[in-house]
């Protein structure tokens, strides 16, 4: 069997053909035209769908549905965008335009929730009963995935979890609030804690790794740690303590069979995740008798999101 | 059709029959007594049900099952229940206990989640396709109903939304963390606020309602803020704040249609409602196509629990 996953991002449109064994072959990516109409938009997904079955030498007929993870507010059940502040749609019923194109059923989703769906399915949490995704970019998305579906709630966007308030009247965060979790977890923090602790140690081994503030990246800490500096390892401390605090929220509140975190920041591996486990399963409701959940990196990194929607019709078998 | 319902409490076991319109017959109590073996205690049960039923006029082989709501954590899947500290049991496989006492399928299940189970079957969430139930007593005890069905998590205690962190090293709770939202919004903290905005002002009229401060309970800044008294309506204020924080986080996360309030404090009604609505609603994620959850008070009070425990078996069809 032939699944096509398209994967929406905020530059590439990328698209795949997913087999039944989770292999994937004939990718293919076409950029996000800026300023485009919608029609254009939905000519552009079905160029890039209709590129990757050609690569992956499989006719669209012979695919048994499209999926497709979009960022945005989605109407899972209508197939509709309702509204995606970066590509400036409103309302797009993304769902029936792909299908009167590509002669296929189609399926709309999440693009947070399609990545937790992939890794669920053929990642790090493959065979969870239930897991979060956790994704540490920008800001901090989420996804929940419970008995092998995507749940979304009523706007489609449940699991966005780096907007619970941790500090209430803290730092201000873009959503207009004060306090969210992703003002101090997300990769963004990280860079500002690494370059707060750079300015006030300018003999820190940091600076070897960012030679200028500009240069500052998710790995800069984490680097300079490694190298034995003293700075470096306070900030990566701190910013561990900030992540597992909205983490032992999510877990009292979930109690979800697997955690697995996304975004660059997993990258660190063990650095990341030995001591985020144990504060974590130190800190989160425990006893003898209660199960802790796994902590784990995401494994399918950038293909996690078109694994998923490439998944999404038969996660609702 | 007849399904019988048996709630575990701290003092009672309560039990009913429950009908196909959810209207309950043959209600019956057995006080839980202390000490007692566990054969002991399952005879209890056991005899609560019988009780219930005779006095419905039904004999037990016209139920279609016995569904349990009990206190602490609850494999669901095998009915045991695996700890319950009041209780003071370990291990106790309550379904096959009861069922072979009975003669009929018993379903076990946690009784916060039992409670949402009702609301969502027969109450104020009724027909909702998400609902979080948030118990504000003691503690803050929660449950989650998606389409339909408890989600319980690995553990059977997911929804434990008042142990969510709210202000990281704040004050202590007797969960041996800090800062916990039920250290701030429970029942009991409410009082605690009460007492001391009473100590600080002797001419409230807060006094008037509590004479002394052991009389003090959940109610008497609500009345007290009717009287029109300033500081008991800084302690309702003070109080809604604490009470929407936490809620705020439950609705980013879930998204859920319904957030159902149970506990003494939802008999407030308007008086809790109308400001807890508009600080939650103009707080949590929103915008132009976001549908913003219902919030309501609990309308089964005590009997969500039995009436949730009755809908086990039916709401796993």
């Amino acid at each position: 069997m032939n699944y096509l996953g398209i994967d929406i991002g905020g530059s590439n449109i990328a698209a795949a053909i997913m087999h039944s064994d989770y292999s994937v072959s004939g990718r293919a990516k076409v950029k996000v035209r800026k300023g485009i109409s919608e029609t254009e938009f939905c000519d552009d997904i079905a160029a890039a769908a209709r590129a990757a079955a050609a690569e992956a030498g499989v006719s669209i007929a012979d695919v048994e549905y499209c999926g497709i993870g979009c960022p945005g507010i989605i109407s899972s059940r209508t197939g509709v965008l309702e509204y995606a502040g970066n590509l400036g749609f409103r309302k797009l019923p993304l769902g029936s335009e792909i299908g009167a194109r590509l002669g296929v059923p189609v399926y709309v989703e999440n693009d947070a929730n399609c990545a937790a769906l992939g890794e669920v399915w053929a990642g790090a949490a493959k065979g969870a009963e239930s897991a979060l995704m956790v994704t540490v970019g920008t800001g901090i998305g989420g996804g929940i995935v419970i008995h092998g579906k995507v749940y979304s709630g009523i706007n489609g966007i449940a699991g966005e979890v780096g907007h619970m308030t941790l500090f209430p009247g803290g730092e201000q965060c873009a959503c207009g609030r004060r306090g969210c979790w992703e003002v101090y977890a997300s990769a963004t923090a990280l860079k500002r804690q690494t370059r707060e602790a750079m300015q006030a140690n300018p003999d820190s081994l940091m600076w070897n790794h960012a030679p200028d503030l500009d240069k500052v990246s998710g790995k800069t800490a984490f680097k300079a740690q490694r190298d034995g500096d003293a700075a470096a390892a306070q900030v990566v401390e701190r910013y561990l303590y900030y992540l597992s605090e909205g983490l032992i929220n999510c877990v009292n509140i979930f109690q979800p069979e697997v955690v697995c975190i996304g975004g660059g920041v997993s990258n660190e591996g063990d650095a990341l995740l030995v001591p985020l486990r144990e504060m974590v399963l130190r800190d989160c409701l425990s006893g003898e008798n209660i199960r802790m959940p796994r902590i784990e990196a995401a494994q399918l990194s950038g293909e996690a999101g078109l694994i998923g929607a490439a998944m999404l019709g038969r996660s609702m078998e």
